[in-house]
């Protein structure tokens, strides 16, 4: 049921248009101008103080003058004037207030101030805040085009049941126009500009839980809130309907552009990706993609074990190799039909062989493709069946497309879930369209076929992702590597160090040869004070090696606080991991894992999860470190104890539980042989600032 | 001048149709019915023994029978009909054949060896074959529509200035169809099937000399007769007219299916990139892309120094970023104006700041679009000005493109050589029509732009590839390790090596300790068989192990030939290369080099060029391998003599001169010190086959 909140925001009955003008070829004419053209019903309120009409409509001179309470408020006024007109709101106490104007939080230290007076005011009163920076919402079911967005010229607009969510104004439109263009229409969209207040994460919450919303698009610049999100999400998996997100922030550049437009703070990319991962969002990198993924994720699940593998057919050689192609370079198989799948085409007097199913000869006709296609669908070893179609899509759509339909049509009686989907190698606009009313995924490149498909084989249920208890573990007044190590320890990741108090207190029972170590929570680079020196081979060397080091870093670091030194075994291994953990501005904990050494270093060869993570996605993200797998019995070497290995990783995840610590990294981890373990060789803990 | 070949080939006067079918259904009567319905005005001869007229026109029982001799033959019949028809062909000495069947070369030996005996035939009587499996000829200038592809049915062709040499007669009709819909036009599409006479690369030779032809398309799922595209392209960059590729194969199931699809034999994707790039010839990895680049290349000339960066301004803000963000996936900044931007954008009165130039409040209007272009163009530090349009593109076509038109004429008006594009972010097919009406490169996806700018930014003037000349060096009956390291002294790579004809036989002067191997032409996998010692002390260990080693190997590998033991001293130095030759099945000799040991295999960090390359050359790919980066000061680590390994480089990819050479590798090469020079550890040749 929807929320008294959901009500005003996604379909509001009495809409305020405060500062609504009457030349029409202002921008702020035009919310009247598009609820209008689009047949919106309810009461619609022009609040402007000195007209009595606005575009031949009465007006009145402020809210308070109303006859009505609107559930929602359009504030289409300057920068300067927003401010007193979410007082007049919050006085009147309507749920929503929608802010047009920018220069706020993206603007600058002054305009994040207003925007924070802003939300301060609303949420006083009760009132909740879309934008500022806000395009509005359209609710195209209802006929509510609450928006100044251009792309509501058109003169008509196609509902559907795929609600946007988008934090850029000017892609609601784009989107909206790439839809329609093609037979993909909308249920909703909705700008949320800043989001000072209200953010994608939390709409999409609400929109989920409407009836007329199949699934839900959020094209993003910045994750704010990620809780919201992961939320939302498992809320969407619950119901069966998909979260799919474009998000910008890729490449440097654009991660940048996206912090500077909107005034957040950027995360990394790869966090990002993991976190929607982690929550079941479904990420599209090709915009085509975007808009084709919902039609091909929606009453879906996503898979337990996708074997990232496809079944293709075609009636276009090439055109069907440059499928194959691409959807490789995602990194998805055409995978030749399976013995099930040969049966049936064997059967169907199909002839076959290798990736690609070719029926150019046996031709078009609806019966044949869709012969084919139940055989594609029966293989056991592939998550989705692709035809890829060539003229006869630009000549003959209802012919083209009809194989494709009997195919769904037949494999949704038969309970069979995978999926058909289709790939237009000419320009088809008429079959795509045809396609999508009849709710089956039709691609326009093969770039979008690729990353669509790719996506559907990311696509995971939301992990599950109870918070972790916190380890027993007194926090010590500052950090240094001794405390670092007593909290891998409380964490399950003890390796063996002593403390030495000065250089005569050489501890009993050390297996030489040894490293020496300052400790000094004010000396995380401690090579470059001559607080480091390895392969001490006995007690006398490390009483001298001991003095030597604290005269030195005394003289070179004469501020820094000294806990004493640090030995430890000089530690060996199969191999070296970076182990690490931070938390993301935009998307909380992550834990990251590389190879160790200068090479894995250069390659950037590492992989990330939101924490925390049990070990059997510990071991999932082993097996993305190139590097690692020389430690997995590649070519014949030596296996390391990637089973410790993925002890560790989740260990150290669960720091995720203790708020107070910003980073922390193991580097390097030391992986033994098999059996062996893993020892912690250096370790720092960065502490939150305040 | 086109030649007479080109002239019959590309411009055909007088078509006979053999086997024209007087059943419109047919696939063979479709060739009759396209240049009929195109307005062929050449003359006609369908060929066919059982009917007086077909399709209402005159028909002859054979090719004998003709009133006149026809420049080019459309063979339509079934394959097996094929070569009586050649023979037929042959007899009247028409210039072109073409030949519509598959079953050929791509179906296995049989077709194999009826395609050769097609060529033979053909080639003795001076008959250019074109195909078997080819879709034919369109001119749609000279309105010959000698083709059966579906996309003929289309009521009127688009004539333009591109054309287009297909390997995949059905991407012919995909791309005119999906150009038509934008205002992309072609001058030719020539579908080259199976290429058993005619290559893509010889006919872009021809196409290139067209008056009407501005840059040609090549859609390839296989390079044959690499030279034949080498020269071609030569001539293409001398008259300033690009060549552009789309290639399939850049994932190994599109590479196995090129194979399998044309019976050609796959080289790898990496050297194929490297053949385009050496070659002079733009790559596309996107479709759309494909069809963008031709207009944003024609009259152009690669970059001498690409900045690998773009100037963007856009009415957009979330399109901007979209943009900008595609842009830097693909490795092209977004670059804020410079001081000459930024001084014209203010006395313009253009606020700017960063990498994206919004205009949004100053307005669409053309003028100011214009200025903001014309500022971006001025940079100095940039390689395209991109406009991105927002929902102007949909509504507003003629406005949205009108400051773009201006901002192109007036930088060819001053001289301005940096091209403007743009990028529409909306559903905009009218706007993409009108840039293409005038000439500017207008992109429908972020991603298609961002790969257009890509292969702007990557297209090089062909490469001086002046044949290197053979090294003095005597050819052995058989290759062992000795061999091998004499070819690559005599290439200029010496590194310090004696021969021992028994265990007696100790070199003086070694340098100890060294290394010990078995030499023979048999046993390329030393190791396995117990052929290689490591770190041998002195002499009496030396004559020990020599004994030892020919026991052990005489034991295990009975059959081999045996050449005495190779003694080297064990060398040091910063960091290892592998450097290996070989010849791609497609393009030819090529050189590699990657970073040395466990992880860069892992990772698969090499780079490769056609070979041979000269060290500026070398030092290019040196800087490609991230690996080899930590001998280059990352970090501060002791620099590696990285002029000897680029002296290196180029000297193994001079074997490109000994066609005998099949494969040869150096791993590890150990690269010193600066200065220090580098040192072959381990080396193989591999002789080519018979």
């Amino acid at each position: 049921m929807p929320t008294d909140l959901a009500r005003a925001l996604l379909n509001p009955r009495r809409i305020a248009l405060i500062g609504a003008s009457g030349d029409p070829t202002r921008v702020t004419a035009r919310a009247q101008l598009y609820l209008r053209k689009h047949g919106f019903d309810g009461e619609l309120y022009p609040v402007n103080p000195r007209a009595e009409t606005v575009l031949g409509e009465r007006a009145w001179p402020s809210l308070d003058a109303l006859p009505a309470d609107p559930d929602f408020a359009y504030i289409l006024l300057g920068t300067g004037q927003v401010e007193a007109q979410i007082a007049s709101v919050a006085a009147r106490r309507i749920p929503v207030a929608c802010v047009l104007a920018d220069g706020f939080a993206e603007a600058g230290p002054e305009g994040q101030a207003l925007q924070d007076r802003l939300v301060a005011a609303a949420r006083a009163a009760g009132v909740r805040l879309l934008g500022p920076n806000s395009m509005g919402l359209v609710n195209l079911r209802a006929r509510t085009a609450a928006s100044v967005n251009a792309a509501l010229e058109a003169d008509s607009l196609l509902p559907g049941r795929i609600a946007l969510v988008s934090q850029s104004g000017s892609m609601m439109g784009a989107l909206l126009s790439r839809g329609a263009a093609r037979g993909i229409g909308f249920s909703h969209l909705i700008g949320t500009g800043n989001e000072a207040d209200l953010t994608a994460g939390e709409i999409a919450g609400m929109l989920v839980e409407e009836p007329e919303v199949d699934a839900v698009l959020l094209f993003l610049e910045a994750v704010r809130d990620a809780p919201r999100y992961a939320g939302a999400a498992r809320r969407a998996h619950a119901l069966g309907k998909p979260m799919i997100v474009y998000k910008l922030g890729r490449s440097p550049f654009g991660a940048e552009l996206a912090t500077s437009h909107t005034g957040a703070l950027a995360g990394t990319d790869a966090a990002a990706d993991a976190f929607f991962r982690a929550a079941g969002i479904a990420r599209a990198t090709n915009l085509d993609a975007f808009l084709e993924l919902p039609v091909l994720l929606a009453g879906r699940r996503p898979l337990a074990r996708p074997h990232r593998a496809v079944g293709v057919m075609t009636t276009t050689g090439g055109g069907g190799a440059m499928a194959v192609d691409c959807l490789g370079v995602a990194g998805i198989e055409a995978r030749a039909p399976d013995a099930a799948a040969s049966a049936m085409l064997e059967a169907a007097g199909l002839p076959h062989h290798g990736r690609l199913l070719d029926v150019t000869l046996a031709g078009t006709k609806p019966e044949r493709v869709a012969e084919a296609l139940a055989a594609l669908q029966a293989a056991g070893d592939t998550d989705l069946a692709l035809s890829v179609i060539g003229s006869s899509a630009q000549f003959k759509p209802e012919l083209a497309v009809a194989g494709i339909v009997r195919a769904r049509d037949a494999a949704l009686a038969a309970g069979v879930g995978k999926p058909v989907a289709a790939f237009l190698v000419p320009q088809a606009d008429r079959s795509l369209r045809l396609l999508a009313e009849a709710g089956i995924a039709a691609f326009r490149s093969p770039e979008s076929c690729a990353d669509a498909v790719r996506a559907w084989c990311d696509w995971q249920a939301p992990r599950d992702a109870a918070p972790p208890e916190p380890p027993a573990f007194d926090r010590p007044d500052a950090f240094d590597e001794a405390a670092a190590r007593r909290l891998f320890a409380a964490l399950g990741l003890a390796s063996p160090f002593h403390v030495m108090q000065g250089p005569e207190d050489v501890p009993a029972g050390l297996a030489w040869p040894v490293a020496l170590k300052i400790l000094s929570p004010d000396l995380p680079h401690k090579t470059e004070v001559g607080g480091v020196v390895l392969g001490i081979p006995d007690a006398d060397a490390l009483r001298r090696e001991a003095a030597a080091m604290l005269a030195r870093v005394r003289a070179r670091a004469p501020a820094a606080r000294l806990g004493g030194l640090l030995v430890q075994p000089m530690a060996k291994g199969l191999g070296e991991a970076i182990l690490g953990f931070r938390r993301d501005p935009e998307v909380g904990p992550v834990v990251l894992l590389g190879a160790g050494g200068v090479l894995a270093e250069l390659m950037r060869d590492t992989t990330l999860r939101t924490a925390p993570v049990d070990e059997s996605e510990a071991r999932a993200m082993i097996a993305e470190v190139k590097g690692l797998q020389a430690l997995a019995g590649w070519r014949g070497l030596p296996r390391g104890d990637l089973d410790a290995l993925a002890r560790a990783v989740a260990a150290v995840s669960r720091l995720a539980a203790l708020p107070w610590v910003a980073e922390a990294e193991i580097n390097p981890l030391i992986v033994g042989a098999e059996g062996a373990g893993v020892i912690v060789a250096d370790a720092w803990v960065t502490e939150a600032a305040g």
